[in-house]
């Protein structure tokens, strides 16, 4: 992370073009960050943004747009008196993604914002559009000149990244005045062949570091501190092993349903939606090895790494160790919810998986025979992304002897809602007998309402302004894990469990309990039914 | 720790006879927590106190005295209707402690309340007076038939209570019907010699197992807990030793002055005080190996162990090694104080000391290298007694390059006034940037006014009763720990520094300094100034 480079630099100064402008994440995550950045003075003082998107738009209704996203979804309250410098520098360009002609008018418009804006050529240009957009846009870039076809592009899957050394800006960039970027949403691909295809016709046109792939799970402030906590505390090393840790379990649990993204949902499912990137990042930065130094490229390295040792699984093997379920009718928090094949947009006799939990392993030194335990599903009873690292019992003697069962310590990391860690010790009960009884210490960065952390968002966009891409999958990465979640889709082609087989509200189906050992299962997340007993 | 013995069982019936009980112990500490342990329903269904002192008292003066250090001192409100049934039980013997007729005049009585309260002659006999009355009350129990006095004694330094096993009662009781344990208050002897003198003459009346020697300090809910934390919990017995630890640091502090305890304090100072008993005793539970079992013996002789591993220092190393002092006038909390030369019953040119720093090592597998810390003071700013682990800092690597030096992990036990375990460590700021600062994580037992842990005594008295000496000290305990410190107390015998040299309200003489390393000192202890900014 170049920390050096500040965005008030002129080399920082750009302009960032917004494909999808009038969509859910432009207005939900993206104009609410940059707002966000702007009152925390680290927006570049020479900026701009134009939207790009079909529907008919004056700049000035665009900005209104802009003004509610910010005044509904900022954890800033919008309206005060730097309003007018912010929206300001919003721009509004109606158009056609597939018309040629409208990058031809989006260059005239940029050119011109340049001058406006005193922009030396820097361009970001945001994918926040369908995935079919992702390879036309890029063409139609090259193709007006806004950003450059590479003479011979690379191989892919090869590090274009590493070759390059320490991420920054090939000479690539130097066709242009100025460096361009593109920043691309999930999903990149919907097997490791297509995400192949798109990579191929991105890398046609941008070099491996100009690419930014927002998995923005590795925004959020407690997947960066993972990381911190881990090689900044003497108290953690020494114990982040397979000699030490019984296992981890990772989850990241939905009290929602498909809503209105039946469409794209069908054709993903909870595999690819979830784990092939988010779930599979938080496992990466959980069981990396200490990178050798704090480089974009040292540490995707070591991300890699992980990747390339997850045990493959073969179909029988897939069977066994990865359940899915679908939800059905049922009730969150008391209030009736329709099931996934009764969705808007979703077939009636659907074989989409809304839950997957599995059980994998990391063939490494340190973590060989460790299980990892993943789930991910939709209508589950609590909204909540955690990690759970359980250390081995001591052995059984002395307070284990004479108390039984004691609990296992746990270390949690709380990633979202609530941002913090915690940890489950066992203590004597104070009186004048020797019980023992688990307490919890945790310190929480973001407990219930209070707190004003930064969105995952804002600190994503930041790095793009900057250049930094650690926090953004590398090639190699989606490759890998597309890999490693192939085969689970190949083996669930064939044919589908009698769905839906969980009601929603419920914590999915039954047949997950065969990937734990006998007295097994998964420890309570934050603010689920039982979870005080596991928190002391 | 037996466990399987109830109070309520007639095998702890009995009756206590509190020598000394107008003192300022047994007001402030006995009454109340047997208060509380009837309040707790723990005492024994069958019992009595005999309060034996030398003031015309009649029967219902004590209790009106023991209802009133009940009101003052206790931690559950006095006076419900349950105070008949509990001052019942307590009966008064004025007597001069030294006459032989005294004793017999006890038997007497004591004959007549195993009748009346159901007793089957068991007895405790707590010795709650100065010490220069220890060995005569001794005596004079065995010479009224009140103990048995032993046919041979063992040598002293045997280790008598190890001999007969399970720590239970040896056959020696059997001459009387029923047990008799004798409860002994520090100070156990002024150095090896005098204590050797003392526990020969103890032990020619009593086994070892017969003598519950109090180090007050054990008692206390935080000080069994260290144990439990230690051996209890998979994250620290890892990391538990010098391959990770840097230093532990444990620090008792008062801000009370000598008060009215000139006579006795003019003989002992802080050093035969504090260091030879609460402060080696701390140190033991922190140090010591897992014991075996969790039986009595089995924990005494690790505690042994560590005692026996204590680096003995050259009169070289105690004038680098250790730093006394002794307060001369200050302020506490912005009230004067006056010096300790001029507090009453102190000699107006007295060397003792009132303040001890030293460092030491201990010398086996586990902490060889690691220095420990240990520092007692009274009229410091702060009251409290905390042991403070550090653990090695990581490799300048990674965070630590690019951050500068990053605060070393700290794991804290507060014993007093605040109960409870507090750990420091690093995480990552929110933020867009990568600013890391330790945060705490702690649990506290016992924080500020709300809580109503038990006090030591109470603990330290159900185990009287119960015949469980874990938590007392044993005699090779003693006489190691006096072997300690005696060559500290020769080398000061040759002269003083220049007393007083610290002011009453500050942290102690300034050549402590010197116990550290460059850049080194002591954590602050919760309440301290500059405490919060550790905290994190």
């Amino acid at each position: 992370m170049d920390r050096a480079s500040q965005l008030s630099d002129r080399q920082n100064s750009c302009l960032m073009v917004i494909f999808g402008a009038t969509g859910d994440l432009a207005n939900r995550k993206l104009f609410p960050a940059l707002y966000s950045l702007f009152r925390d003075g680290v927006l570049p003082e020479h900026f701009a943004v134009v939207g790009v998107a079909r529907r008919e738009k004056a700049p000035e209704e665009f900005r209104r747009d802009v003004w509610e996203a910010v005044r509904r979804y900022s954890r800033f309250e919008a309206g005060d008196e730097t309003w007018r410098d912010f929206s300001g520098r919003f721009y509004y360009l109606r158009s056609d993604l597939r018309e040629p002609g409208t990058y031809g008018r989006l260059k005239g418009l940029l050119g011109e914002l340049d001058e406006r804006h005193g922009v030396p050529g820097n361009r970001i240009y945001y994918l926040a559009v369908a995935p079919e957009h992702f390879s036309p846009i890029v063409e139609n870039l090259a193709a007006a000149g806004l950003a450059v076809i590479r003479q011979g592009s690379r191989g892919e899957g090869s590090r274009g990244a590493a070759e390059s050394g320490d991420g920054r800006e090939s000479e690539q960039g130097s066709h242009l005045p100025g460096w361009q970027r593109l920043v691309i949403e999930k999903p990149f691909g919907h097997d490791l062949a297509s995400a192949e295809s798109l990579n191929r016709q991105i890398r046609a046109v941008f070099d491996e570091e100009q690419i930014f792939r927002i998995d923005h799970y590795l925004g959020k402030e407690m997947t960066q501190n993972i990381m911190v906590i881990r090689f900044a505390n003497a108290f953690f090393e020494p114990v982040w092993n397979r000699r030490f840790i019984e296992s981890i379990q990772i989850t990241s649990s939905e009290t929602g349903g498909v809503e209105d993204r039946g469409n794209y949902y069908e054709k993903a499912g909870a595999l690819r939606d979830m784990v092939q990137n988010h779930m599979l990042q938080l496992l990466t930065m959980i069981a990396m090895e200490p990178p050798s130094s704090l480089q974009t490229e040292a540490i995707r390295d070591e991300k890699v790494k992980v990747l390339r040792s997850l045990k493959p699984m073969d179909p029988e093997e897939i069977r066994k160790n990865v359940v899915r379920g679908q939800y059905g009718a049922g009730a969150i928090k008391g209030q009736k919810v329709a099931g996934y094949r009764q969705e808007p947009k979703v077939g009636p006799a659907s074989d989409t998986e809304t839950f997957v939990a599995m059980k994998l392993f990391v063939e490494n030194f340190r973590w060989a025979g460790v299980p990892f335990y993943v789930r991910t599903g939709k209508r589950l009873p609590v909204k909540a992304t955690e990690i759970v690292v359980q250390f081995k019992s001591l052995p059984e003697i002395l307070y284990f002897k004479e108390y039984g069962k004691l609990a296992p310590n746990l270390l949690v990391f709380r990633v979202s809602p609530q941002e913090g860690l915690f940890v489950r010790l066992n203590t004597k009960k104070p009186g004048t007998e020797d019980f023992i009884a688990p307490v919890a210490m945790d310190f929480c960065q973001k407990c219930e309402a209070e707190a004003n952390s930064p969105e995952a968002y804002e600190r994503l966009l930041f790095d793009v302004m900057r250049g930094d891409s650690t926090l953004f999958t590398r090639w190699d990465e989606v490759a890998l894990a597309w890999n490693f979640v192939d085969p689970m889709a190949r083996v669930w082609a064939e044919g589908a469990p009698a769905f839906p087989n969980y009601a929603a509200g419920s914590w999915g189906p039954e047949e997950q309990a065969r990937l734990f050992e006998a007295g097994g299962g998964w420890w309570p997340v934050y603010g689920q039914e039982g979870a005080e007993k596991v928190l002391g």
